[in-house]
């Protein structure tokens, strides 16, 4: 159950002139659910990303690494096989895939970027996935995102996407997006699978710097339970089809639709956490470095211990305390620190506020969304993350998962 | 439901010479519960310590690191509340009650150490607590080992108590010790509440040094939730009324038996973490260094998937790639990385060994106790932890803790 979280209206989801979506269902894991995407950019599209940290990263993420060097033609994403820990023959099998749609979409296989998502260290059956592509293929239309998003789930109880227009003095730009993930999210890059698309031609240099930007602001500011995945990436498409924005103010205006954009579907995926009933915004405040600052927002929003009392509204807020504590700033003057849920302050100068009554604490807490904020009070940075509680159900989805 | 963790013998812990334990029901949260531990040294008894780094260190741990620099005559345990979070008043508050103990013992105050468990920030009920010292020290004997580990007790369904004695060339020494502790466990340190003592004539300078040591290669090894407590504290006590071993096999034999003492209640602890249903040893072998072998041993012990897989006893093992690979070793080569549980080997060269059926894996995880081995193959370093499952009764015991 996602807190505040309604399927995107499939009327809302621009179309982005130069990409097409197609769909199909492949039986990757389990037959009878879409499965499969692949996406037909126009020539000349620019494509930037960023990727996974982990080191055990997959198969299609190296792949796309290295096919984003030269022109993309293709996206082809597949659920229900991460094709990770998958060593040489991951490769093998990813770029099987990869062939397979470049015969049938006329292009070379270094023009397809490849990505899979899914149980991890299990073989690619991509017979399976190529089997599926020319249904796909047929399926490729301009007006197909809400069934990309769909297609693209794993975990998640809710297909994420998001569009905007915004109008720049040369005309309008479109920015349409969609994400997947709600387990195994700490992005060290970027989330598990995010593509966003936009019309206005931005040049490839400004593309990967603009994505990067970007990742760090959204993907990069969401986690659900500190596990980085291995198949992590976030891929931003240019394709130039619409206006060709060139004044610093329209520039400025694109990026931000971007981030919007990428902050909306980042925080689809913590709204879509696994087992999650709590949104919760975790803010740290006046302190020496915006690193510093995260790495405590990190500490809290990791700590099982906080994320059980969030999930039963008790304000055991000391646990936030121990976490603040923990999270490796040795030289933290704790009897600086002020805590507070939402308006309510909880501790004042490294203790309990004197005049904080638990059923204030319990009574923002039971909303289903909610901000914690800690400030360091020995700085001017600050650093705010987005994530989740950890419920039953999050046990109950990761115990069963594959079985 | 502790996993093969039978409550201690009260018959198989021998009284340690030099050594009374008291204890009471002070209320200090619920009526009717063993919830206060004195602990009355001899005279001469040297006493060291190591405690959490946490920077919200709780008040009795202050105070407990600046009173162990003179002599120690006794200790005071609370449960109940932890006194951490509570600023300055939280001092004055735990200062009261070494007064008032001290002042029943006939010693000064800063020869008692406080230590204190329980919920974090709120105000040590310090009245209640020195109101049932009376009792505590009126019960004091040096047969009352099992009677103090139930007193110390507070999410924990064992109580943990170990003890041996050691045969040396000039006689028997005896190391008898107690711990407490179940959620809130990845000491950094020590773990939530540890005291061993010895008869045996130690030096204060070697004692600290073997507390360190001892530390390190117990509990220090362990995590249940990966959150660092603010009251860890690990205390080592010689009370010199045995033997006085000087030879240098002697005192291996000693130090042996005291790391043997520790690993044992430190391994308690995990077997009776909250919710848990597995023991499992995360070994991690053929690295470069100690250091960068813990570190992934923690990222595999710490992950929530890993840790719900290990509840299912599902052999989901790609979490334990993908958590080798996000542990932050930037040039591991994860081609050489080969993967056991028990005797299986489930991964080869970084991808999974051909021969390995998923079944394989699932038989040996339905054991209680497994041990996870990650070989690097880059080195001769390795590093071990002792870790458990995240359980329905995790989330369940967290949620519902203060309430």
């Amino acid at each position: 159950m996602a807190v505040n979280l309604p399927p995107p209206d499939p009327k809302s989801l621009h179309p982005v002139p130069g990409v097409e979506l197609g769909i199909a269902m492949a039986g990757v894991k389990k037959p009878n659910r879409k499965d499969l995407l692949v996406v037909r950019l126009a020539p000349g599209a620019e494509v930037a990303g960023v990727f996974t940290r982990n080191r055990f990263c997959a198969a299609p993420v190296t792949l796309a690494k290295e096919h984003l060097k030269g022109s993309v033609r293709a996206l082809v994403v597949n659920t229900g096989n991460a094709n990770a820990g998958t060593g040489k023959d991951g490769i093998v099998r990813a770029l099987a895939v990869c062939a397979s749609l470049a015969k049938s979409l006329d292009c070379k296989t270094q023009q397809v970027l490849p990505f899979s998502t899914g149980v991890i260290m299990e073989p690619l059956p991509a017979t399976r996935v190529s089997a599926g592509l020319p249904a796909a293929v047929a399926d490729l239309r301009e007006d197909n995102w809400s069934s990309a998003a769909e297609a693209i789930m794993t975990t998640d109880t809710v297909p994420k996407a998001c569009s905007m227009q915004v109008e720049l003095s040369c005309g309008t730009a479109t920015v349409t997006g969609i994400a997947k993930g709600a387990g195994m999210i700490r992005p060290d890059m970027a989330t598990m699978l995010g593509f966003i698309a936009t019309d206005a031609k931005i040049p490839r240099k400004s593309l990967q710097s603009i994505v990067k930007k970007v990742a760090d602001r959204s993907f990069n500011c969401v986690t659900v339970d500190g596990d980085t995945s291995t198949n992590d990436s976030f891929i931003l498409i240019s394709t130039g089809a619409g206006v060709a924005p060139k004044k610093e103010k329209d520039l400025k205006l694109l990026n931000n639709a971007i981030l919007d954009v990428a902050i909306r579907l980042a925080q689809a995926i913590i709204r879509d956490g696994e087992g999650a009933t709590k949104f919760v915004t975790v803010a740290v405040e006046r302190g020496r470095s915006e690193s510093e600052c995260r790495r405590i927002a990190y500490a809290i929003a990791h700590s099982p211990l906080v994320k059980t009392a969030f999930f039963a509204s008790d304000p055991n807020l000391g646990r936030i305390l121990a976490a603040i504590g923990y999270a490796g700033i040795k030289d933290l003057d704790t009897s600086k620190v002020d805590l507070y849920i939402d308006a309510v302050r909880v501790a004042r100068a490294g203790g309990r506020d004197p005049g904080y009554k638990d059923e204030q604490g319990a009574q923002a807490m039971k909303n289903p969304e909610f901000t914690v904020r800690a400030v360091l009070n020995r700085g001017k940075a600050a650093a705010a993350l987005w994530t989740c509680d950890l419920s039953f159900d999050y046990v109950k989805i990761n115990a069963e998962y594959r079985t």
